[in-house]
């Protein structure tokens, strides 16, 4: 039978061999100690291995076939409310069914306490077979393990630490109805008048004599718009006197809330307490609901602390963006083994078209960039959940001296920093992978790609969306660029140290595929030093003749990110390329350092990463002055570095 | 009052300035001696004018507001039959009223005798308001014209060259037809198993013993099929005995046939020869047919010389090329002045979008390339007709003795070399580019673009099919690789001094302009010397060594382009990349040192082909290996170098 988990040999190696499963369920099941968990990490493993091959079979048997019609029927907005085909309404019984929506939570709160990893894992699984069936899975399960977060961060939350369990949590009631599948969730960000730049967000939250919180305002763009409970940002605090023309300083202004849109009354009437203003007409994703909301005094619960909703919304964002990772990478996967099976099929000129050497060179590429970012993705997000988990521990078991309080310190830290590395590389890659992949499907396909059909214009559709939803790909490579160029102005010596290094292991290490890497690396520690120096230029003449380390320590300590990086700026996406192609070949020789197996992998990826990030170096090092000249001589030139603000969150 | 021809400075430079309209009007108009004909060049300019004017404000004003409309309506096809929306229908009129489809026959067959560049400008100015209209018109006069163009190649029009009249020719009651509006042509030659690759066409025209055509089979994915005239490429010879294994014998047994789809008579009922099966469901284009139709027995007139229809469709093709060129680029003109437009109105962060370093580097790519794009389109475009026009004149005033003769030859290779060298690299880069334009200003729009009313995503829908069309975007560069390396085969020495010469130049040329522009043919000549190299190295081991003057005079005449590129055809996209960066430098390095004002375009296309190309180069010199390696252990070997049958041809 069909199954888009044991087909795929890539994520097998990832389940069987390639990563610490046995560490992240440890963690997970609290040392296989509480009463009711797993008792081994066997155990535990065998239970998720049962719950992807589950999932892997349900995506290939009752979902994809049924993709087609899916999206040529889509969603129907009537009288305020959404009605859904009745196809789709059926899938989602069987995922209702099998209990899958509260699947992380832990079980005293109706779930089954697996790990985000495996929540991301079975993401790929459906969104290969639909992303609107994989939509509507990720705005169930993934909302309610938010309001749980959320509720654990501001104390919300009761834990019974020998018994390992949550005794009460803030948000239980709703927690427990998306977990049954019986309501949806989603987050409302987008405003009219503001995307990307979250600092001019308008929808305020104000509070009554009793302290009882109300919204109003307009929301777009909002995914699932349609369900009960929204995770709302809005307006509390008034800018700052004297702060009116920064174009940040909105970002301080915002908090946090929980509204419920609507209530159902037992005789079956739907109280709105938020209008359902239209559904979108999209190019793709016609499974899924993106819709405008209009909040008018609607009550609403502040969740966390007044004014620190832009904070709160990074880390609900921090998930989305390794979710949309791997969503798309699911997508990758249909369009590539969607083009090489037509391509074995299509003959033509005497051989099938996968032979030909053009074709064959796409069908490589594509297959070695989804082992690429499959690599950034399990990694990330690895990472991510280590350090929410040892966070979680901490409230579970706080240690009990110093020293084992700054270990622990440490190990978050440690895993925080390389998810922080890796996601928005990911979230960039991934999503405009998930385009060219698609297109490249598309094309294989040659006339018939054109036609609905055959199912790879549908592709192309539905990624579309991947590099603007969740952060564009643009603010991706902003926030990128900042926390690289940050984190050399934080700390110069330790940058010039791995330049040494990696300049000195590019030629003597023994391996020729760590000499490789190491080449890798210089070529981008190249391009960030470029970057930096033309960036210093831009504010002190002198600065750029010197060696970074001996930039004095004042100017570095007056660097302020959200200003004063507009070369960089120009150059951001090219660096995010680099940064993406340097991290996948340092994770793939981490691998092919402990299976040989990786080996081939990592060369497959040197062989197109080499050509590729010289090119981009090279581009950097040699186009933009024009261009930046230009800018710098227009009317709006005051605000020619205002760019960084979302990436200096 | 809005108007796409005279709001496009480029366009209108190329008009006033750019382009020896003087000399093609001149060759048009007879030397200005036709009794009925425009007396002077001004004359006929200033005509010319006036029709890009008019059609320039037809499409800003009465298509271009009702594209999003006609794309949500789309045909329909019922009852054998398609029709047109009553909104499509009412610009077809307009069009009519206008006498534009017949405009390029001359004025004895009801025309007005204008030359086939304006038709492709106007192509351009209609592609930007909408493809589909611009479809409409192209399968109206683009088809008439074929049909005297290949009347007069088989010998079967009558000149009068006294009068410089055209007195007979043998369609002339469809093309008379056709120029009215009162019937569609178009050409059918892709079939369910035979795309890219003719030789497996199995659409057969058969002869009665009273020597009476008839053409039986099924043809697909037929743009405008719902017409009453089409162009059929049919098998009429069987394979030669011995060459069934050669998938390229094929192409030798095909004839070109015009068959009546159906005819309509006087009581208003229709009589069809031809079934149009269906129209398909396609991403885009749904103002314009995309039709399957099965032929059983239809009545045929074999056009031109029994079974060289492969080599009259190439003729067809090669027009068909460059006007996908000039649609591509109207295409690319509405992406990038829509996201710029909406980039100019979007504030973000304290600035309109626009001043955001990242978007205003897509915008000035987008600007430059559509500009190195229309310097090609024009170059090409000129050079085809003015080949044309003189093998016209040759008709009408053969030259009187030899040197006259071979003078006029000369003059005729040396125009179709030129169109033939940029062809292929213009249809390959515009649709490459209308589509990367398209996906950049739906993504420069975010979320809005996503969504159908804000026009970009209809955009991208529409150019996808522009790198499948008439010879996909892999086709060209095969045709491109076959072409530049065959030349080199025929006269390395030429190949070896324009090396030299290009070497030479680039440190010795006085105008730093001139030595990037010789820098740029240098890495292109590179690349062409090392696909050269490793394909001789799969022929004869011995002679990569050597330098290519002294392989030997034997091997190089043996050399079979059919069957020897197969390392080429690898990164035969690289190379067309290439070629079309160094193209375009040479073609703007020519404008700017007769127009300083061009300094600047070319300036701004330098800076970003010089390191593309390096990197495409870089590419070709490092990459491959592993690739061909696998191709040819595996089972369908033997074939690994059949793919250049087509550009062979």
């Amino acid at each position: 039978m069909s199954n888009y988990f044991t087909d795929n040999d890539d994520l097998q190696w990832y389940f069987e061999t390639g990563l610490a499963w046995d560490e992240l369920a440890t963690i997970t099941e609290y040392d296989y100690r509480a009463p009711d968990g797993h008792k081994t990490a066997r155990e535990a493993i065998d239970f998720y291995r049962e719950v992807a091959t589950m999932v892997g079979e349900l995506a290939a048997t009752e979902i994809a076939p049924h993709a087609a019609e899916i999206d040529r029927e889509g969603v129907h907005y009537e009288g305020g409310e959404v009605r859904f085909p009745k196809r789709l309404a059926a899938i989602f019984e069987q995922l209702k069914g099998l209990d899958l929506h509260g699947m992380c939570l832990p079980r005293e709160l109706g779930g089954m306490n697996a790990p985000m990893l495996l929540y991301y894992l079975n993401s790929e699984l459906l969104a290969r077979a639909d992303v609107s069936v994989m939509a509507h899975h990720g705005f169930h399960g993934g909302i309610a393990m938010a309001l749980l977060i959320f509720s654990i961060l501001e104390g919300s939350t009761e834990i019974d630490a020998a018994q390992m369990k949550i005794v009460k949590t803030r948000f239980g009631d709703a927690i427990a109805e998306i977990a049954r599948g019986e309501a949806w969730g989603c987050m409302d960000i987008t405003e009219p008048d503001a995307g990307s730049d979250m600092a001019a967000l308008r929808t305020v939250g104000e509070q009554d004599a009793d302290g009882n919180w109300f919204v109003t305002g307009q929301k777009i763009f909002i995914t699932s718009g349609h369900g009960k409970y929204h995770f709302v940002i809005a307006r509390t605090e008034k800018p700052v006197a004297g702060t009116e023309d920064d174009p940040y300083a909105g970002l301080g202004g915002l908090s946090f809330f929980l509204v419920k849109a609507y209530e159902d009354r037992p005789d079956g009437t739907r109280v709105r307490y938020a209008t359902l203003d239209r559904v979108e007409d999209k190019l793709g994703h016609h499974g899924s609901v993106t819709g405008s909301l209009t909040f008018e005094r609607s009550p609403a619960l502040l969740v966390g602390e007044r004014g620190k909703g832009f904070q709160q919304m990074l880390v609900l964002m921090n998930n989305a963006r390794l979710g949309v990772g791997f969503e798309s990478i699911g997508l990758c996967e249909a369009a590539y083994r969607l083009a090489r099976d037509y391509a074995a099929g299509r003959p033509s000129m005497g051989k099938t078209i996968d032979r030909h050497e053009m074709i064959a060179d796409y069908l490589d590429e594509m297959r070695t960039d989804i082992q690429g970012l499959r690599a950034l993705a399990m990694h990330g997000a690895w990472h991510e959940e280590m350090a929410e988990k040892e966070r979680l521990r901490l409230r579970f078991e706080p240690p009990t001296d110093d020293v084992g309080r700054a270990d622990l310190d440490r190990r978050i830290a440690r895993h925080k920093r390389k998810a922080r590395r890796v996601t928005p590389l990911l979230k960039y890659l991934a999503a405009e992978k998930a385009v060219e992949m698609a297109r490249r499907c598309l094309q294989i396909h040659g006339g018939n790609g054109y036609m609905k059909e055959y199912g790879a214009e549908k592709l192309l559709r539905d990624a579309l969306v991947m590099p603007i939803y969740e952060g564009t790909s643009q603010i991706q490579a902003l926030m990128a660029m900042k926390d690289t160029l940050g984190g050399i102005i934080k700390n110069p010596q330790e940058f010039v140290r791995r330049r040494a290094q990696a300049q000195w292991r590019a030629t003597t290490a023994r391996d020729p595929l760590e000499r490789r890497v190491a080449k890798l690396q210089t070529v981008s520690l190249g391009a960030q030093q470029h970057l930096m120096t033309r960036t210093a230029a831009d504010k002190v003449r002198s600065l750029p003749g010197k060696p970074l380390t001996e930039w004095p320590r004042a100017f570095l300590k007056n660097w302020d990110p959200k200003r004063d990086f507009a070369f960089a700026m120009l150059h951001a996406e090219r660096l995010i390329r680099i940064l993406a192609d340097e991290a996948v070949a340092e994770l793939l020789l981490a691998q092919a350092r402990k299976h040989p197996e990786r080996r081939e992998v990592l060369e497959r990826w040197l062989e197109r990463a080499e050509p590729r990030s010289r090119f981009l170096a090279d581009e950097i090092a040699t186009t933009g002055d024009r261009l930046l000249g230009s800018l710098s001589d227009g009317p709006a030139a005051d605000h020619a570095d205002a760019t960084a603000a979302q990436a200096a969150g």
